[in-house]
């Protein structure tokens, strides 16, 4: 009769059969027991065991257990040393950090050059109520209390819904021999207070606890989908996504009373914790701006805008008549009268009379103005954004060509007439945006 | 200078201000702090004091304390005196129940009769907190985990976003006497181990944790508020309501992944809790239900249909030429030929000649058929009903009015044609469903 671990593995996890799959394995009950379950109902398996050099003689003793384990029952085995203090203190990374890095950067190697399909760990139903907690004592959103996916991606955790005690015992009744995994243990002060303090109490007042804690986790897995659903529905109708920017329009996004929590559903990947700043937001000025660590978001007339944080960019560049220059997005030749063609905002034809090479290449500063094309007198660039309604993002992003610190081109925009080819002209200077 | 209590109080719950208030208070720290504040605040209250004489004296002291702090502050004063074991016996409850059901109809009356516009209990955030651990516990969804609101219709918890902890000290800081409320506690003995065992362990793992729990409630309120969002569109789309029924298209449900998500959040409010039996419905063949206290769940070809749980009628009435008869929605007259219409079927004519009454109005069985008028020959009632695409439903609420058991009328759907009015009849009797 094949035990209820053979049974969920067998009906659940039949995807995983004709696979080339690696276990994690410390050498605690966890690991032991998934290796062992995997090997009797032969899978294609192999065994990955990191000696985080933690603990002397006893991490070499787990290595040295494991190792031997898989000689004798002839499943191939990978293990690799990590220095883990020092790379620790190279990084100024905590321990736990530290062999969380270097345990799943050897993982995928691994998977990579073996050609595995997937990485099994031993996680079960206990850490999930464990990661639960500790969320939850940390603070969360609905994401933090979805528990352990038993797979993301490559990873495949098959044990996810037994909890810790039957495991225990079905290494108890099948002889299956383990070592204590002290050091396998993430966050480990936080987990064993509330393995020892907490959820002995939870299960006291709940016997049944660990059963509708699945259920609880399922419940709120399905809310987690319909978040998402909410979402992505709203997102279609508000968001415009152009040219590496989100546009929100916050007319038609706060007509929703919860628009806060449509915000902040968007918004959180980016990394912006704020909140209380982004809210206040939508109701700020335009040219406000709240920013995370890579992500800005902007308020502009009745939009948010996100975008990617970037340095401006205070470097002048000179343009140079002969040589392409790789950083600048320009390229300048010599024309003849009949190649001169109109309407192309990204290619400007020049007097060479009236140019002073190299020219400049810059980007935007308050006080500058030019001599616009096709009008007469001369016009703030200020004044000329705010005519052309440019949000503060274009303003941010144009570039000038100067002669002398003269306007030639609002590059990509619109040409200075001062420049412009006329029946005097000797020599005309094509200029293209690349 | 304001408290923070104070401050709360003015800014959040101004809406309460020039409002008559009745405030629930035991005569323990936290009523007694939040009695105090309003009095100060010069909020107009009231005061209910329940007496459930489950402690004696200590009961007895109680409601002395509280009397008398109203007497002295000018504040109205109710009381009342439950015999709350003799209640519980009665109604074979727990006392908590007892207790809950006989304070909150009181308040309720006390409302009405004396026309408060809320009522006002001292709920603070470790009863919030508690209640998501409880609730987690026993195993929840999201609505479980949303904490306490601040309010729900008429009742309003001022204090709910303040720790017990800053309760106490308030009141201790300005000198507010309270006594210890043992009785007022609800599941106490969850609650204990709760407040006792596990918050502690919580608070020591995060010092902030108070804090972070009141973000953590948001971030899941405003989860919540998405997850209505998604169900109310989906609905929309998906489900018609029609005459007390709800007819779910599983054919649209169904392109959705998440489906089962939809499910449990559109039935749930209707009592149903085996859901695995519903999601074996979806694939089930017509016929088949499940069923929750006072609903069912029908299917019938690609919908579910959800009804209220009725008994089948299985009387057959009695239908005399005279008398009108209440209980049957029929109305039976003697008419000329010119009165006969057509294309109403709410309406038959018959010859009386062919009539024998009383007749019998009486619901649909297998084996019963028909002549309808129309087409040559008899028809079994279920072929009729196949025919026209009946539902269940629509079969099970289908009647009969029978002569001598032969159907006359398939009320409001199809006369017989043996009864029909021709050259030869005498009197026309015309038959109205009412």
């Amino acid at each position: 009769m094949l035990s209820k671990f053979q049974n969920h593995i067998s009906k659940n996890l039949s995807f995983l059969k004709g696979k080339k799959l690696l276990l994690a394995v410390s050498g605690g009950v966890d690991s032991m027991v998934l290796v062992h379950l995997l090997h009797q109902l032969q899978f294609d398996i192999s065994v990955a065991h990191c000696n985080f050099n933690l603990r002397g003689d006893e991490s070499n003793g787990d290595e040295g257990f494991v190792k031997s384990f898989c000689k004798k029952s002839g499943i191939g085995f990978f293990v690799i040393n990590f220095e883990t203090k020092e790379y620790a203190d190279l990084h100024k990374l905590s321990i736990q950090v530290s062999a969380r890095q270097l345990r799943y950067n050897w993982f995928n190697e691994l998977l990579e050059k073996e050609g595995f399909d997937f990485l099994l760990t031993a996680h079960h139903l206990d850490d999930s109520i464990e990661t639960f907690l500790i969320n939850f004592t940390r603070g969360t959103g609905l994401d933090g209390l979805t528990g352990i996916p038993q797979q993301n991606d490559k990873i495949v955790r098959p044990l996810l819904i037994f909890t810790r005690e039957e495991i225990e015992n079905y290494a108890k009744e099948n002889q299956i021999g383990w070592r204590e995994d002290s050091s396998n243990a993430s966050d480990k002060y936080l987990r064993n207070k509330l393995r020892h303090k907490v959820i002995p109490v939870l299960k006291e007042l709940n016997p049944g606890f660990s059963g509708s804690f699945l259920q609880t986790l399922e419940n709120l897995q399905q809310s987690e989908s319909m978040v998402d659903d909410a979402s992505r529905i709203v997102y279609r109708k508000v968001v415009e996504d152009i040219d590496n920017q989100k546009k929100i329009n916050l007319s038609e996004l706060m007509v929703l009373p919860n628009y806060q929590a449509y915000l902040y559903q968007w918004l959180k990947p980016f990394g912006f914790t704020a909140w209380n700043d982004i809210y206040d937001l939508v109701e700020a000025q335009s040219g406000k701006q709240v920013f995370s660590e890579h992500y800005r978001l902007l308020k502009d007339r009745n939009t948010l805008i996100l975008t990617e944080k970037k340095e401006i960019d205070k470097e002048v560049y000179a343009v140079y008549e002969e040589a392409e220059n790789s950083k600048i997005p320009l390229k300048i030749s010599v024309c003849d009268k009949g190649d001169i063609t109109f309407g192309n905002k990204d290619c400007i034809f020049a007097d060479k009379d009236t140019l002073k090479f190299p020219l400049e290449f810059r980007k935007w500063e308050e006080g500058d103005y030019f001599y616009p094309y096709g009008i007469t007198g001369k016009k703030k660039l200020s004044k000329y954004f705010k005519d052309e309604k440019f949000s503060l993002i274009e303003k941010e992003n144009t570039w000038l060509l100067c002669s002398e610190n003269q306007v030639v081109w609002v590059v990509g925009k619109r040409a200075d007439r001062r420049f412009s080819v006329n029946e005097k002209t000797q020599t005309i200077i094509k200029i293209e945006l690349k």
